[in-house]
């Protein structure tokens, strides 16, 4: 497990003086370690999540909103895999956002994504999200016409107008028990393209590969500049920024499970506190139930065997 | 045709000088017309409004809201009914938001009706809304509970906190197209008695009759009190209020249907322009249309056979 002061490095809370030159893609804090001990080390962050979501589904009370965005290949896809596995997926679902619908458009930049927010008790994690509005759409700008807003409403502001209202957005979801955590997965440009090559040769990896992707380094700089604009508008206590070195996959993975233990444990779901009535109502159902065993018979002795012909 | 100075009368922009017992239930405007004139001037109304819709439809960039607030029987579902059965139902849909489901009370209490947003080129209509949530839920607190907020978010600034979430809320929808126009109608204590006792006695309005409206009626200046601050906090320049005088049903509607007409003028929605590329193409596709009557012979004829046989 990584500790909670290792976190707070790539946390942002507040945007005002972020700069997104200050974080290396390559950043491992010195660390150099063998495969095996980083696959350890999530393992223990996995399990922890793991017993903390299903406090989190019992409690129902809180929400876990999950943000990820990222560069192509920074490997969001692989970091929801590898850190989200273990989780009962009852209790957690990915939505990953593409370019919106027809309907989509038909409605104001935040429907979609709001629709899709997971319940009380619930993880729910947006691979891409609703920032993709201030970034692809910034970066190209032609997609804004798509919107069919009046245009009257698309003014110099708008970008400025968009922070507002995810702001805006992000304080009610807090306020009314929703825990926002965001990670920028922070890849580099030559990383990048190592991962495109590698994507290009291996058979199982090729079907990921869009020639269009690679199109998209041209504007490398425009998006880590919407990236940083975008952090450092919307970066706040209760919706913080992470943002996570993702040229190596064992340390990233190893930063966003933390983030997330890190949240829940301040959360501290804890399971339903049955009172003196609960716990009579419960013995009662006790007695009910070990009393039809003395009437049906082999009532028991079925159960058993049909549990061990399931194993 | 109301004009539109006479609306300004009843329009909220700017809450924080409002108070309640500045408008009459009553009121008329001193206007005491027969029921023949008041059902025309309605009707000039509707068409108006007919007509401004089907071109908001056309050019598909803004949408609608509209929000309909009230005590029981003060005439919500009969504004609906009146006001806009001239409307074109493609273009209109009414929602009417009872008390949540328990899907909803697992998600914030903006979450259903933001998923039930009208699309660009549509008016929706919420017969009652997310106001209930400072409303009802105010003067019926056991209802918070139901909503099964972490408790440590259930603080003394809870009615504060939603009237900014709500206010946070309308803004992000006028900056992203769509316009809100929000009614109250204000019917007395004597009024709202006589008509129960008429739907008590009608045949045809029994049905609407429920025993509990009778209780609510003990919580009327709970009530009056929670609409009053609403509006005070909640009244804004792009999302007002309309406090609608409902003791006259063919008043308050005349003021709904003027102050849906005036908004929708000034949003002057306007049929799409066909630039002379589009001219010619339709130019194109009338000649080959044309030229296919040549071919096919009876064609034209069958055409305006089938016509006459419909109608």
């Amino acid at each position: 497990m990584v500790p909670g002061d290792v976190i707070k490095r790539f946390r942002v809370k507040d945007g005002d003086k972020f700069r997104l030159a200050d974080y290396d893609p390559g950043d491992t804090l010195g660390l150099d370690i063998e495969k095996d001990l980083a696959q350890q080390l999530l393992g223990a962050g996995v399990d922890r999540l793991r017993g903390l979501q299903e406090q989190l589904y019992a409690e129902a009370r809180w929400s876990v909103l999950i943000i990820l965005q990222a560069m192509d290949a920074a490997g969001k896809d692989s970091t929801v895999e590898h850190v989200m596995s273990g989780v009962n997926p009852q209790g957690c679902h990915v939505i990953a956002f593409k370019a919106p619908s027809s309907t989509e458009l038909r409605h104001d930049f935040l429907w979609r994504t709001t629709c899709a927010l997971p319940e009380r008790g619930r993880i729910g994690i947006f691979n891409r999200s609703y920032y993709e509005e201030v970034l692809v759409v910034r970066v190209h700008r032609e997609l804004l016409a798509k919107q069919k807003l009046p245009k009257k409403l698309i003014g110099d502001n708008i970008w400025k107008e968009r922070f507002a209202s995810i702001r805006d957005f992000e304080r009610h979801l807090a306020r009314n028990g929703t825990a926002i955590l965001k990670f920028f997965l922070h890849v580099s440009r030559d990383e990048q393209r190592r991962r495109f090559l590698d994507r290009m040769e291996e058979p199982d990896k090729k079907w990921k590969f869009a020639v269009g992707d690679v199109a998209e380094r041209r504007c490398w700089t425009d998006y880590m500049d919407a990236y940083e604009d975008a952090i450092r508008n919307t970066a706040t206590k209760h919706a913080p920024w992470y943002v996570v070195p993702a040229d190596n996959k064992w340390f990233s993975r190893l930063i966003v499970a933390a983030a997330i233990v890190d949240r829940l444990e301040k959360l501290d779901p804890k399971f339903p506190h049955l009172d003196q009535d609960a716990l009579s109502a419960l013995e009662r159902a006790r007695k009910q139930l070990e009393s039809e065993n003395g009437k049906a018979g082999s009532g028991r002795g079925n159960k058993e065997k049909e549990d061990s012909s399931r194993a």
